[in-house]
């Protein structure tokens, strides 16, 4: 099956939003096995639409569109994509009772214009919107196009489409649905990780293998098309298995979707706590753990100590140290961990000091350079890293990267405790 | 002038990456009064490209390209574009040597596919690419249609679309230049600004006035097409000076991208120091502080005191305090901000206390509910922020307006210094 994909809003067309609706959809497509080759964005202007609508439908079966589906008078995109598979619009019942509901629990007044947004093309599958008050809705040609149409905000588009849209593509695509696992990976790089389990990628079509590289770390996603979900998931455990038995050090967890994530869970499970001393990364390991609900379990203290008086007053790093070593050193991130460790009473505690530029650098210690450590009771680890990439994003690389590094070692002292 | 813009990568079709470039392009254009009716995503197959430039150029008189000019054999934008307007291809001899010198200064090898990079349209116009291998190019038709070639990395287009690519545009469509000065707001919302400015944005065309929202603050940009850069700034001035007698108090500066940049700069320029205690933020504030280069020199200590006992060791919250107020309080934060100026010696010092959620709320104490202070010798001020909205994103959102908060206060007390 062949797709594509049109993002309607005068909003992207003018670049004041970015689209992230057509990378989303993109890549659940791909998943689905669905093939994408073209994606558009055009205004909220009917005759453009309708005109993009029929060359898309010219070259494709499928059309997902995004936008247009509101309540003021220029959201056009059911009227006119109804009107091309020739189908009026009649109000449903149902829809209407849906939005008036969400108007009630948000408190909102609701105005006429929100009934034209229950008015939905005759003989359509319509798909509820819990996140807002535009539903969504699938017309079957007679012809076998078909064209599915999605709200523009992506917070209430990504759940509708991974929900209702994704569970009807399956079932017409390949009469099933899909099952995937998400295997987390820190410290091995992506090309690496595509080299060693090229033939296996290849060779495997049911699950599927692709790599996804974020700033840091890797994933691979392993995805099984199957009837239920009991035979997805016994498709891709030996794959897994296979995988993990490859990489035995350098994989942190399951289904995370970064180490941050992991870093709070396994904590909090373990009923451990975790503090920060900060120097380069500046308050980075504590926001990235801060960001997720549920962090206030396993993390209490956090000491930003970006100049050297800070890292002796509050840390209590030894002017010996600072001036022998200096700040940037393995004996003064040492210091910081176990200062931070002492003042906060957190089980492990970690620490940062480095050169994230782009000045200060020197021969010796050149930008780039920073050290990690990991502090608790039984395990102390110092990493010395080289994070230079003489790119023009290095001082934020250097900085989130050293930042996943302190989760790795934290993850691993938490292991040993 | 109207425009179409066609993003040429897999990548981007298959959603491994998100289409920034498109906004980044469309923006300028509208910006330069050039009106764009379509974006399109191809993946690098000839076929469909050419298919897709044939559709665009016979809807408009300009394309912008990106992607599809890198050295391997799928990359074929220019040799489709440059068919499609009947040239062939030849090598350009500076392009090779700007290439080999790019290699030679980045200490990587340099490999024969490189040299095709250097291959260029006939009578095209060449735009060197300082941040990358591979030059953009113009090929103006014969029928007055023009196609614009820029790399696919945004790092690489964007420099190249606002400098060179801008300055051809602005020459053809204006015979003249854009001028433009930023008016950075805060504690104003872009409806009301929109509102109270609506005759001015409107009626005024030269220059046009735009806002843009950024989270948690405003921007206004006032946009010159001129025929110089000074009678650019003098059609500019006017504008500007009657939107700041009407809105003395909400405006922190000019041409920042955001808040916390305007920190660095005002407290670097005055020799001041500034330290921050956060609970609510958990590293925020110092982590969009020390994302900046320079910060070291105004920023030297913060204090992540998520916990009750953080508060106390480190910053000095009085047991009575937290007993009879809460962590959550006007008197907490005024204490914690007293507390890291003590510990830190720092000028000014900001903090923040609330709740992020989604969990904690009380009826008294509801999610959403933040206190931000700023204390200096002369100056204390405790701000009551209620800014839960009841979305998905509220506690990001949250964390994120607090921290913008302790940066407006953080800038007026420099001002009371």
């Amino acid at each position: 099956m062949n797709a594509e994909i049109i993002c309607v809003g005068t909003e992207l067309l003018l670049g004041d939003v970015v689209n992230t609706n057509a990378s989303d959809i993109a890549q659940g497509l791909a998943h689905m096995g669905i093939n994408v080759y073209h994606h558009e964005v055009v205004g909220d202007n009917p005759r453009r639409l309708r005109e993009c609508l029929r060359d898309s439908l010219s070259r494709c079966d499928l059309v997902l569109l995004t936008g247009g589906l509101g309540p003021t008078y220029d959201d056009l995109t059911k009227e006119t994509v109804a009107a091309h598979f020739g189908r009026g619009l009649a109000m449903d019942e149902e829809s209407l009772h849906t939005i008036e509901r969400y108007f009630a629990r948000t408190g909102r007044k609701m105005t006429e214009n929100n009934r034209k947004q229950a008015m939905m093309p005759e003989g359509c599958i319509i798909l509820q919107n819990p996140n807002g008050t535009a539903p969504g809705c699938i017309i079957e040609g007679e012809n076998g196009k078909t064209a599915v149409m999605m709200p523009g905000p992506p917070r209430e588009m990504r759940p509708m489409f991974e929900g209702p849209v994704t569970d009807y593509l399956m079932r017409r695509a390949h009469d099933g649905m899909l099952v995937s696992r998400t295997i987390n990976f820190f410290g091995v790089g992506e090309s690496e990780l595509e080299a060693r389990l090229r033939e296996m990628m290849v060779s495997s079509t049911n699950p599927t293998i692709a790599p996804y590289a974020k700033t840091s770390e890797v994933q691979l996603r392993v995805t099984a098309r199957a009837a239920t979900e009991e035979e997805g998931l016994r498709l891709i455990e030996p794959v897994v298995r296979k995988i993990v038995e490859i990489y035995p050090d350098q994989i942190y967890g399951f289904d995370f979707h970064t180490i941050n994530e992991a870093v709070v869970k396994r904590y909090t499970d373990a009923g451990k706590t975790l503090a920060a001393a900060e120097s380069c990364t500046g308050g980075l390991i504590a926001s990235r753990l801060v960001d997720l609900p549920g962090a206030s379990a396993m993390f209490g203290c956090g000491v930003v100590a970006y100049s050297n008086e800070t890292k002796q007053k509050l840390l209590g790093v030894s002017a010996e140290t600072l001036g022998r070593y200096g700040a940037v050193s393995r004996e003064c991130a040492l210091e910081m961990a176990r200062g931070v460790r002492a003042a906060s009473g957190a089980d492990v505690a970690v620490s940062t000091t480095g050169l994230a530029g782009p000045d200060g650098g020197t021969d010796e210690k050149p930008v780039g350079l920073v050290y990690v450590a990991v502090v608790s009771d039984r395990f102390e680890e110092v990493r010395e890293l080289h994070l230079a990439r003489g790119r023009a994003d290095d001082r934020e690389n250097i900085r989130f990267r050293s930042s996943s590094h302190a989760f790795d070692l934290a993850l691993r002292a938490l292991r040993q405790l």
